[in-house]
């Protein structure tokens, strides 16, 4: 249970500096929209090397961005795959430091045909602005900047020095943001560390997250015939590799929706009833993550409630399928290669390197002598658990009740940040974990959307938290 | 056992007609390979509504090489999907009449990055011509129009009536032949029927086709949420319509390899041992079969030689697998939904829409209530068993073996041609189903290929059988 004492929570009250900025934010809220759609336009699919030039363009704009609010620094940081970019003001006096994380990049858009307005075109439909990473996480992320404008337009200064660091490689594990920290720790030092890519609980009910499960994810590939052969020359004496992928793949769960793989559960810390207790209290309820997600019926593994089963207990996914033919009409081949990609979401104290060797012996096991079977890894990410006791939790809850009206929950969300970990490693902060997407905002799928109160609720927070980290140190 | 008794065995001579025509074909090779070149040149994918036009100009080209030949009757005769083209010739004498059944359609060339040269650009690497098209069907098909030309140019006529038939959805299961025989019955009024689209066992290895599998093919559908989920909220608690249709996919068979699907096999006629005995003595070898599908290691029904398992025995394949993520990289969905394309050879006295139904049943037992499953049929043709006492059989035996240089093998064949049935019904009689394909000419994958002595040696069985079946009346 990760509440925070009553004794311990400080009150934030407006200054001047605070009530000038709330109003600039409130007088330019249509211009702060066309601005992301600006951010939105850029197709930076980090994962397709076919959208290489435009991670790179976005990171350009970003900068841009960055540089017309008066960054001391700005840069493009390249690295091995997509640049990380890189802003700081540091007014004179000596004020503590807030780094904002967050990432430019996107999954792809994919299924097109599924989305009603084209995904990299922001269009706004009601109370929501729809387009691929208006919630994850270009929406999120431009809050912030939206509040560092807000201060620098009215006072001319920012409460506190503030450091940015967007990531162009978030979805695809932040494969160079480790190093990056390794490297150049001094750039990045800093009193407070806050990550917005998180979902709170819907709108007015803001959630601060104190636990993210980490990610494993991989390819597992059956080969069989050299290549594609008509299923009516040879049908009955090949084995099939879509089936036996399929084969693989069902092994991977029991009937009872447990993940059946040897030795999965093992190092799985049995969640204690204290903090049950406060998850039914504070998060949602079974309704509420079947509304979410969209569908009548859960499943999943016996004993625990949906919300847990998404926070508290790992699982296994199946994130695609692909072999053979699959466009219009027949097409009676049998396939000589099929291919699943899967990902793993882990809880302490699970190592993702152990799971892909778990996986790994399965599929070895399981796999006949007919086929070969490989598996890759391309993400590994630990589980995270925030440090209940910095000074900045008090802060948050506030800024966050001064933002929506309401405190926040204190909640474990069920995805992923690679940058979490590598932060709190590297800089010896535990992240402010301070979302600001809905739970049924899309993200990865179709039709991805922001919802405009929660942003507006969004940049009046970020407002509150900077000038209430002020005051701490 | 459909052997031909040796009494009933005519052999055929060549007269000054056959000699020129045999002269012409052997002349002009090079020329012959140019016009199928241009034949292959059109990607007459007929599964692929993007490519209509592309059927059309191939059916118009091959209107124009029929017109050239000089038939009496040349038309495109439109259908509810590709057209098909007629063409005949009827000298004034009264004269036996062929009809030759092939088709101009293909199969889609995916996956494109398997091909050694383009595959509608006709390449030739020793003694293969490559090209999707080139052995199934367009080559086979182009072996008689030679054939019609040799007579043609050097004794100005044929020795019997020809009409030609040629599908533009043979690969889509021949959805309006049917209706066109029945309809149009008497322009194709025969007392022989030709269809050359069937493998022989090998380079001067002929053999004749006297039992064809039928072919149920359906794509069966798992939709579950209504938007692709992201697999860090949401994975837990939803069951995955990927991981369900891998569940389903492999419940289709037992770890034996026969086929797991409740009545299943009831219908199948047992194998008699006259005729097991015959195909080991004709058919190809085990080790044959597994070099012809380039494989190591055979699997399948136990009880069975290979080549009963792709001729006599049924069998169930998977054709296709897709759903969510499949691009490079990973991302972390649970697909909304997901697809398997499978396909079934039948064999005597299985009936498609019967299996279609046990299907059916099959898929709604297992499919959990979290999901939907649909099953749609595409292609259903039943299984032909060629009538043995037909008097065009030993034409064909003996064409082959004046063409090859060998007597064929008669033995069945794992592929379906839907045509052979109905021509069987609507017109009465047995096609002689005289295949001039090698086993491992890649028929539906990548790299199909003709093998040109094979190509020459149609040529010439086509000229033998065509002045054989002149005597026969």
């Amino acid at each position: 249970m990760r509440r925070v004492p009553v004794d311990r929570v400080m009150s934030l009250v407006g200054t001047p500096a605070v009530e000038a900025a709330l109003a600039y934010a409130r007088r330019h809220r249509e211009r702060f929209l066309d601005e992301l759609a600006d951010f939105v336009r850029f197709p930076s699919v980090s994962s397709d090397p076919r959208h290489a030039d435009d991670v790179m363009a976005c990171a350009r704009w970003l900068t841009g961005h960055l540089g017309g609010l008066g960054a001391s620094e700005v840069r493009i940081i390249p690295t091995a795959r997509h640049p990380i970019v890189h802003a700081a003001w540091r007014p004179a006096k000596a004020k503590p430091t807030v780094l904002i994380y967050g990432h430019y990049d996107v999954v792809s858009a994919d299924p097109l045909q599924a989305w009603r307005s084209p995904p990299f075109v922001a269009t706004r439909r009601g109370e929501s602005l729809y387009g691929r990473g208006t919630s994850d996480d270009k929406g999120q992320l431009f809050a912030h900047l939206k509040a560092l404008e807000a201060f620098l337009r009215t006072s001319g200064t920012l409460p506190t020095h503030v450091v940015c660091l967007f990531d162009g490689d978030e979805e695809l594990g932040s494969p160079s943001l480790g190093m990056l920290l390794a490297s150049q720790r001094h750039a990045f030092e800093a009193d407070f560390v806050v990550v917005s890519d998180t979902p709170i609980l819907g709108p007015g009910r803001p959630a601060l997250t104190y636990a993210l499960r980490g990610l494993l994810s991989l390819e597992a590939r059956v080969a069989g015939p050299r290549n594609d052969l008509h299923s009516g020359q040879f049908g009955g004496v090949v084995h099939n590799p879509a089936q036996v992928l399929c084969d693989l793949v069902s092994s991977l769960h029991d009937a009872s929706g447990r993940v059946a793989v040897a030795g999965f559960y093992d190092r799985v810390r049995p969640a204690r009833e204290a903090e049950r207790a406060s998850m039914v209290r504070m998060g949602p309820t079974d309704y509420q993550v079947r509304l979410d997600a969209g569908i009548d019926e859960a499943w999943g593994e016996p004993g625990y409630t949906l919300f847990e089963r998404i926070t508290l207990r790992p699982a296994l996914s199946v994130n695609g399928l692909a072999g053979g033919h699959a466009g219009p009409g027949p097409k009676t081949v049998i396939p000589s290669s099929a291919r699943t990609k899967l990902s793993v979401r882990l809880v302490p104290d699970q190592e993702p390197e152990e799971i892909a060797d778990l996986l790994q012996e399965h599929f070895e096991r399981l796999a006949p002598t007919t086929v070969r079977v490989d598996v890759t890894t391309d993400t590994a990410v630990r589980p995270f658990l925030a440090d209940p006791d910095q000074p900045g939790v008090r802060v948050a809850r506030e800024a966050y009740r001064r933002g929506f009206g309401t405190v926040p929950a204190f909640l474990r969300a069920g995805g992923s940040i690679p940058a979490v970990g590598m932060l709190q490693e590297a800089l010896g902060r535990s992240p402010l974990l301070m979302g600001f997407a809905l739970p049924d905002d899309g993200m990865h799928g179709p039709n991805e959307r922001l919802h405009l109160p929660t942003f507006w609720s969004a940049i009046e927070t970020s407002i509150w938290l900077l000038a209430g980290l002020a005051r701490i140190m």
